[in-house]
């Protein structure tokens, strides 16, 4: 008798869930449901572009509604497939995404008082309205005895718990005061399942706690009264005494009323919820030694590590949060804050007529394709977006360099592909430095999923085999692997991802002669790097220009 | 009874000929012919995209044809204008444009036996052919106790005649034995129109000798004989002894069986050549304290200062010789590798298809004219086709820095068209850092003609204002004003061009709000100038991006 788990995976603009066989992790139902709300799902203000708020409505709506479909897709496509059999669920969401809630854990949008106030509705992770605020954090936390950003790069995000809720105090006190408590959405969900979603009762993941919100046993979890009234004395009251815990706990059983309603038995086991990438990188098989890269518009690299052996502080990364992947292992992440979006920016604004019949980003890609490394003469940083590994820093912009009165539209497409592939480097780099052994990549998410040109690169420049995950939903394969290891169809994670999780056969090999030039042009990338980050380093520049030039007369004349 | 001369202007692709009217400078005849031979007039090698060469037999057609029509069309257009109240002729070519020739002055080129021989041509200025013997040449300069590049912003360039005659007697040997001589492109017309074109007769303009051969009297005219045999033995032959001499000189008088050819009677006086952007910037009326810019593809900037006032060697000018643009002064040469030469890059590279629809540089144009300085946060170097003043180093490329992933085209077109105003106010400077003051910048040429957008950004960037030649053939009538002066139709240069030129009405006045922004703006452009060139400076360059955002949100919160 076969088994089966849910994973719910909410993105952006929707949420999928799919209904996993937990013999070997193939999908055997799948839904996806698009957030009716908004622009594509997101609450926007035209006369602020950094508000984006979201309807937890939404959020409630889509997981009946996904997880009722993917249940009846799973009856026709698998004759063995029955709901009773449905071992356990689970749920990745973005994050932080934290939503103001009142005593019963009811968010506070869906009170017809609070219907008008988007300060009372989710603060999706992109809400870029607190950056004031996270300076102020990040200035508090490093005066205080703890150093509370030490596990977050030294640097307080914008998009984080804490700046989003002082900014609420601040500029929407009546949301703010009717709150009980604020809540990730990656908490909300499992909360709204089994009905444990008072603030006194939530159990909160330690995956958002750890990475967002300064949750450390270090410190006795949170940040502690007295240090969050020198912030400002009204965030008191926001912090909760829980004990943060991993994904492997249960956060309780489905709910009748809910149960039914998805066409599943009640008291299905329902695991504690998770962020995207981390779930994400459950689903890629992470262990110790692998980095997982979720390649999209932007990129979230994730390792983890052994919590018996040492690990450091390591500057610059995200986070390193105990058991925020999984138990007994350190989760680490770091990212790149533009990766797609930067190709996606020199497809939309720079490129010429001549390559936009048809599909633009193909042309472009298979003009590139034809070039060869360092070739072109040019380098570029992948800073379009800012930088937030290893630099953490937002106030950072793009480079270009190496230009001639000849430079074509696909080389500087080119260019920008490995500007990424060398900030991917410096990524994997940064763990090594401290530590951190990257034995193997997997990536994931829609670039590794497509696109040849850019993991090829990738290979070449990092010297290291692209290995891309076997299942292109890696996410809710991920949470779906939560809800098998919490009801108990698998013993682990470990145990459950070697059941479930995989790579594909393909795999993009680094080719020699493009290795050499690449480590070439990094030397040279590191250089400006280090000269327009904040870094504090004042370097020899008058020689680049001449390495590029020289390394594209000997590349041309190969 | 009007007087009037003639202006010959031979161009990379044509040879203009115009009549003027010596009262006021008006042109009342002009014609352009284009050369017949090669790619539009030079002949190219597809294995070498260095070389670059031309037909003299074109450029003596040329000048019978352009001249011939020219006069017939002052006939048509003036009611006053007889051929016998042509005064003077003046001729401005290329430069260094050396051609080898027999000991009659013929071109090698015009012999049957060198037909089919490349380097029996003109060595048009661009050719590129020559780089590593200018290499050779300036570090043999440097080590000589003359200092022989002291005078040409201490770098060769692989443009000019010696560079290119090294290259000729290691390549070509059977050219280089049957050269009797080396004669630039503006005293080969003189002496072809004269008849005193046999080396040992024909006379050697100050102008191309002094900038482009090494002519100085310091050291008694060219290179000495055992200086060049340290070259090559095969070089001392080239050496001539003839005295270099302004434009003012006479070569000579019309021969009988030319000025038939030219509806001309015979006799008429012939001044010494010199190339086209110094005729160019007597054209514009130059004087000191006058900054003469001609911009087009590239830019040539000349000023003069009287010989009786001091002057130094200023590192990084292409030149600075004495009485090279008129007698009395020296002549000073400056310029940008790479002006219009860039926007053509960007328009023709890197233009979206929503700007192409018509004309892409007019609809870039306007959606650039509405930015404001500073808005886009985006700086860039004006080095994509090197830098000529003031680091005289071919080996540098364009840089962009400052783009995010909402960067539009037309905010890089701004940038770029700001780079070359940064680029031009850095000569300003250097002119002025070194005692020669720029009281007035007078601008001629393709873009000083039709940009208004380019012309009150360099107001704005350089805070001064930018005045147009009245003429747009500033080069022609330049000739025509050496015709006028040694055919004794006006008193001396001085006078010609207080009489024979003007400025537009419409100037170019800098705005104060602009030239606050782009004075902060240009701080940021001289750092990374000097860390990206080869100077020598080490600079922190850390503060760079975030200065540019903040002066953007200044900017955009006006």
């Amino acid at each position: 008798m076969k088994k089966y788990s849910i994973g719910v995976d909410y993105g952006t603009n929707s949420v999928r869930a799919v209904v996993v066989d937990i013999t070997d992790g193939t999908i055997v139902g799948d839904c996806v449901f698009h957030y009716p709300s908004g622009d594509a799902g997101i609450l926007v203000d035209s006369r602020d572009p950094n508000l984006a708020r979201q309807n937890p409505a939404d959020y409630i709506q889509g997981v009946l509604v996904s997880v009722k479909k993917a249940v009846a897709a799973a009856k026709r496509i698998d004759k063995d497939f029955l709901p009773e059999n449905v071992v356990g669920l689970g749920v990745d969401t973005t994050g932080s995404t934290p939503i103001p809630v009142d005593a019963n854990g009811t968010a506070l949008a869906l009170h017809s008082e609070f219907q008008e106030n988007p300060a009372a509705y989710a603060w999706l992770w992109k809400d870029h309205t607190s950056t004031s605020e996270a300076q102020e954090i990040t200035e508090w936390a490093k005066k205080r005895p703890e150093n509370y950003v030490a596990k977050c790069g030294g640097t307080y995000s914008s998009e984080w718990y804490w700046a989003k809720i002082l900014h609420c105090v601040r500029t929407a006190p009546k949301v703010a005061a009717a709150a009980a408590s604020w809540v990730e959405l990656d908490d909300f969900i499992p909360g709204y399942l089994t009905g444990n979603a008072a603030p006194d009762r939530i159990p909160r993941s330690i995956c958002s706690a750890g990475h967002k919100a300064l949750y450390h046993e270090q410190w006795g979890g949170l940040p502690s009264v007295e240090a969050l009234a020198e912030l400002d004395p009204r965030l008191c009251r926001y912090r909760y005494d829980t004990k943060a815990v991993p994904m492997d706990h249960l956060a309780g059983t489905l709910l009748p009323e809910i149960a039914k309603k998805m066409g599943l038995p009640a008291g299905i086991p329902i695991a504690v919820g998770g962020m995207d990438c981390h779930l994400g990188a459950i689903g890629c098989g992470i262990k110790p030694g692998t980095l997982v890269k979720a390649m999209g518009t932007s990129t979230c690299d994730i390792m983890v590590s052994p919590l018996s052996e040492p690990m450091t502080d390591i500057p610059g990364l995200c986070g390193i949060v105990p058991e925020s992947v999984m138990p007994g292992m350190y989760g680490l992440e770091a990212g790149q804050s533009a990766v797609g979006d930067i190709f996606n920016w020199f497809v939309k604004y720079l490129t010429p007529a001549e390559f936009t019949r048809g599909n633009a980003h193909e042309n472009l890609t298979q003009a590139a394709s034809a070039l060869a490394p360092g070739a072109s003469g040019l380098l570029a940083l992948d800073w379009n977006n800012g930088n937030r590994t290893v630099l953490v820093d937002q106030n950072l912009t793009g480079l270009l360099l190496g230009q001639t009165i000849h430079t074509t539209a696909p080389e500087v497409f080119r260019a920008l592909v490995e500007a990424t592939a060398f900030g991917a480097l410096t990524i994997i780099n940064r763990f090594e430095e401290y530590g951190v052994k990257v034995k193997e990549v997997v990536n994931c998410g829609g670039i590794a999923e497509k696109n040849d040109f850019v993991m090829q690169i990738y290979a070449d420049v990092c010297n290291r085999p692209m290995k891309v995950s076997r299942c292109p939903q890696t996410c809710a394969l991920g949470a779906a692997i939560a809800g098998a290891v919490v009801g108990k169809g698998c013993k682990n994670f470990p145990t459950a991802i070697q059941k479930m999780t995989g790579v594909k056969e393909k795999i993009y090999r680094p080719r020699p002669a493009a290795v050499k030039i690449y480590a070439r042009l990094y030397t040279l990338y590191t250089q400006l790097h280090d000269a327009f980050g904040n870094t504090g380093k004042i370097l020899n520049l008058n020689h680049v220009m001449k390495e590029l030039l020289e390394i594209r007369s000997q590349t041309r004349s190969l």
